[in-house]
């Protein structure tokens, strides 16, 4: 016992540390969401020096050996307490990011996001000229940075610390095969529904005006659980959400008013985002518990809300009179049956973010494949647009029009890295399925909730389940915890079955 | 010259250090100016810590006897530079700036920040119920925390410390004497004017849609010279400008539907601060020498455009039919003449932010004798409303309505501290007043510009001789520089009895 009374102001000692290094990087995400959502132009240059300030001293603070220390004299304090505990997690969570971050030089992480920089820049060029030899010759330095940024852990697969920083604990000997059968049992599916009668879904393309939209989407998110005294909404060309601390976390949405479903369901997708932050237990305010378990975890509510409730046929028919009500012209002739297979057309497309959820992995799994690839050396940067339009021809049958409807759509490689970058998105719609299912088989008055407009079942059952807990699992503790069961893809095929299987008039299971 | 080389390299690292401070800093003001335009209520907690933890950090690194060694190392450097040099004026107004704030230790300056952003939403909540007393022991803590900061600097008056924070050089040995004169010349001059036949200004409170006031104001601030690719305008319960870099620096702004001066006249101030802080010289960016010189020289540049422009006869002959088109049902009948007197008319009044240049003063000379009662102990906080109420009726013969439109109007005390709040104000309107005719003086062009919309020349010649300079001239260097005289209140009562000797047909000198 005197072990650990003696260790107790060492916790509140990094905890205080942990809270400010968490206020300076919340401080650089509040000058970012400025800077895309108020900031005028005149303020791009010493913004950019002003978010670097901020990153470095955060990084410079918890790199410090005074942390490591700290972490060091706290290991029996942990050991006293049980796993769960905020305390022990918090200690727990705080060693493994400092192991991670202590192995990266400075200079190295400073050189990176110098490039990085630069490359971002080049991508927007290259990709508005259509041209993907400009930005070839970054990408090649930023895949050997990425080989190299991973070369500082030790791992059985190059990709594995890659991933492991957003995705942790998975690695390509676990995601290579589930999602090579994810691959096996979906391309069949898709060939089945885009061989049968296509939808038509010329509804959504008329003309939506933007404050009608934006008025339609407050309501919605308001209904499915949005506190907008803890959070607020506001527009920028691309959809995020920033969590500035947990009573004030924020989404944002881009309108095309010649599209009605571009910003309503980015807007629920962001607000799953928002409800997982705005969830998490106050006790974790200020800690670097006070967020999402990881890349996929966090995907996985985004998902769960934007299409297990949002594309959800109850879901519409609580909604779809209001939204009669507000586009007379554009709907009064569409049915409920009409509107909701239209939201759910499925079809082969060139553009990640506007796939289907059917379709939705197969882009995914091609930049994961690639991606490996390349770091594995075996794709060479110079054949990457080559290797890109074959997997498309193959998965999806269609080859893009050019390399900024292809190889160069996603930011991701230009912006970031080469490595860790998409399995999440997939991660996300296996595990959204897998809760899913869990929550209903809990308690099946949450399915009939929704079809009621009625989302404070489905709300409070993740808030107890995931969101309260913050990164205090792991996304393989959580889906164990919450679940029962180890992940797998069979839920997620389960539900794209028996949701198009129904839409589309096929027999079950559906196959080629 | 070898002494002079050698101290180069600690020039640049001096003024890297202090850039690096100043994104800290910058930040804190961009997380305050969140808080008070777009953060959702729920934010208000977290933010208060996030910012005291920016300006604990800020603090920190400033004081770093690391930067007390490259001031004492730079000494020779400095001297080798001209006076005026960008070089030699970073180091001496650092040396200044340092030695003020390795007095004050960096968690006294967390609490008193922590404190303050409680109060300040503890007074907004007053201010609403119209209940000092919920405020009142916010308000206790804070002059106990103003005393306590003021007590690690040498004074002959506690007020002294405070007041050389904001307006350096500044005392109330200085301050009392001048203020009493000025008080002493007013007193008469405003009983005159209000013992005149009164002005109707009833045109200026009709319905005036807030949308069109908007679009009025952004006309007259573009064409002032408020640059909007390098800034911008929101809307705040209480206006105020923030400089976030020499390329952003935004205003914001309040409207009245009832009440057509509010919204106008308070954005042309706040303009005339961001023209000051958009006219600051790219060469200071980054550095403690790219903001205004003081309060009062700040105060000076919004009030000579608020009064000395925008309540210009001059200034309406260009503006106003421009005005009558937007507004035809409210000013179709009312002359140029008539507005002219309306938007000028003296009245004794309650609040200070609505108060006529001529009793603007006597409003600030309360707060700052208050202010000094209060530090000196003589005052109790309990008994502030009542002195505050005594004082209006002597001063200004009216005793207001209830404490939110008495001791609650301002937010000073209940935001930042008591003590050095205020006599920026009037130092302001006097140095306003000094450096606008010394402008005239120096052409006459000036004055006639304004009458035809130009403003470039009155901009041009403030840019020149204020602006550029940013903090290189203390407030009296700059006076002596930029009018040839020390401080003085003659140049203030001279356009005070000038201009509304003809607006209410008084005799030269007004007396009463």
């Amino acid at each position: 016992m005197s072990t650990i009374s003696l260790c107790e102001p060492k916790y509140l000692e990094l905890k205080n540390r942990l809270s400010q290094i968490q206020d300076l990087e919340v401080a650089a995400c509040v000058l970012n969401w400025d800077q895309t959502t108020y900031m005028p132009t005149g303020g791009t240059y010493a913004r950019g020096r002003q978010i670097a300030t901020l990153k470095e001293f955060a990084h410079e603070k918890f790199t410090d050996p005074t942390i490591g220390q700290l972490l060091e004299d706290l290991r029996p304090y942990e050991k006293s307490l049980p796993y769960d505990s905020t305390e022990a997690s918090l200690i727990r969570v705080t060693r493994r990011d400092y192991e991670r971050a202590i192995r990266v030089p400075s200079e190295f992480m400073a050189k990176f996001c110098q490039h990085q920089a630069v490359s971002y820049e080049t991508w927007v060029k290259a990709k508005s000229l259509k041209d993907f030899s400009l930005v070839q010759p970054y990408l090649e330095k930023t895949l050997e940075l990425s080989r190299e940024l991973a070369s500082f852990f030790p791992h059985q697969h190059i990709a594995d610390p890659l991933i492991d920083f957003v995705d942790e604990g998975m690695t390509v000997s676990i995601l290579r095969p589930l999602f090579n059968e994810l691959r096996q049992k979906l391309l069949p599916i898709v060939e089945a529904i885009t061989s049968a009668p296509p939808i038509d879904d010329s509804c959504l393309y008329q003309h939506y005006p933007k404050e009608q939209q934006l008025k339609f989407g407050h309501t919605v998110i308001e209904r499915v659980g949005f506190d907008f005294q803890r959070g607020r909404q506001d527009e920028t060309p691309h959809p995020f959400t920033s969590s500035f601390s947990i009573g004030d976390v924020r989404i944002t949405t881009r309108v095309y008013e010649d599209n009605f479903t571009e910003a309503l369901f980015s807007t629920i997708h962001e607000v799953g985002h928002a409800l997982y932050e705005q969830g998490i237990s106050l006790e974790l305010e200020g800690t670097p518990l006070a967020e999402g378990s990881s890349s996929g975890i966090h995907e996985s509510q985004s998902r769960l809300w934007e299409n297990m409730v949002g594309r959800n046929r109850g879901f519409w028919e609580c909604f779809y009179p209001q939204l009669q009500g507000i586009f007379l012209k554009q709907l009064s002739h569409v049915s409920v049956s009409e509107f909701y297979r239209a939201i759910n057309k499925v079809a082969k497309s060139p553009i990640r973010t506007d796939a289907d959820e059917v379709t939705y992995n197969l882009h995914v799994m091609i930049r994961f494949d690639l991606e490996l690839a390349m770091l594995e050396g075996k794709l060479a940067v110079q054949d990457l647009p080559e290797a890109w339009n074959e997997r498309y021809k193959t998965d999806l049958g269609l080859v893009p029009a050019n390399d900024s409807e292809g190889v160069m759509q996603d930011v991701h490689w230009y912006g970031d890295m080469v490595g860790g970058m998409f399995q999440g998105y997939t991660l996300g719609n296996l595990i959204a399925a897998q809760i899913y299912e869990a929550s209903v088989k809990f308690d099946p008055e949450i399915s009939f909730g929704i079809e009621r407009g009625n989302f404070t079942l489905l709300h409070k059952w993740l808030k107890h389940n995931i969101y309260q807990h913050g990164r205090k699992y792991t996304a393989n503790e959580l889906i164990n915890r919450v679940t029962g069961k180890s992940l797998s893809i069979a839920p997620f095929i389960r539900y794209i079955q028996d949701k198009y299987s129904n839409i589309y008039h096929l027999k079950l299971p559906i196959v080629a």
